[in-house]
């Protein structure tokens, strides 16, 4: 079982304003841009891997459902897309649609509906 | 200039059952639990660092605008907690009251709205 947290995508009115914006708040770098999306990433960690800049999770409680598509969400890369899909979903993912019609990726929400993206193998 | 990726805070009705659920999504640990809240992370990337564990930031074009608190936000651990809140002002963040009242923490917004917060320094 494999599944190397990849990136965070975060819905933008305008990608590259805003992954522009982040490099600069972060000190990092602008490592893949197309015409409609933009990535940034620490490029340093490759020189001086530091395990405290892996982000962990936190949950905290809220009193509100989630309500809307989140603006945030989490990508991941599996080793083989099917068997990890199959797996989440007997965890208790769900399928999602988020309008993404016929994509590589499949989009899964956890169990309160928060969605994420389980990506083709690399 | 420091702000190192702290951790990724995701609100839940149940963060315990959350915080498991993650767990095993992912093989990771749970790290820290109180009352209220868990964290989860990978701990193994302690023994064996890998850059590509760790997330970029991919920016994606959507029509919408954001309308909600996210459900998910960044947390980040700085050196100095107002010189950062100064320079991310500079920068075009700007302060959010998501009803956090008297706390440790400085939360913000970026340039379309995304709250993310400034821990205080350790």
């Amino acid at each position: 079982m494999t599944l190397r947290f990849e990136q965070i995508v975060i819905d933008s009115l305008d990608p590259r304003a805003l992954a522009i914006w982040w490099k600069d708040a972060l000190d990092w770098q602008i490592t893949y841009e197309s015409a409609a999306e933009a990535a940034v990433e620490d490029t340093e960690i490759e020189i001086a891997p530091d395990a405290s800049v892996h982000p962990s999770l936190l949950f905290v409680p809220v009193p509100e459902k989630k309500t809307v598509k989140n603006r945030l969400h989490f990508d991941f890369v599996p080793d083989d897309q099917a068997a990890e899909v199959e797996r989440l979903i007997a965890l208790g993912a769900t399928r999602a649609d988020v309008g993404q019609s016929d994509v590589s990726w499949v989009v899964l929400a956890d169990p309160e509906g928060n969605e994420f993206c389980v990506l083709s193998a690399r």
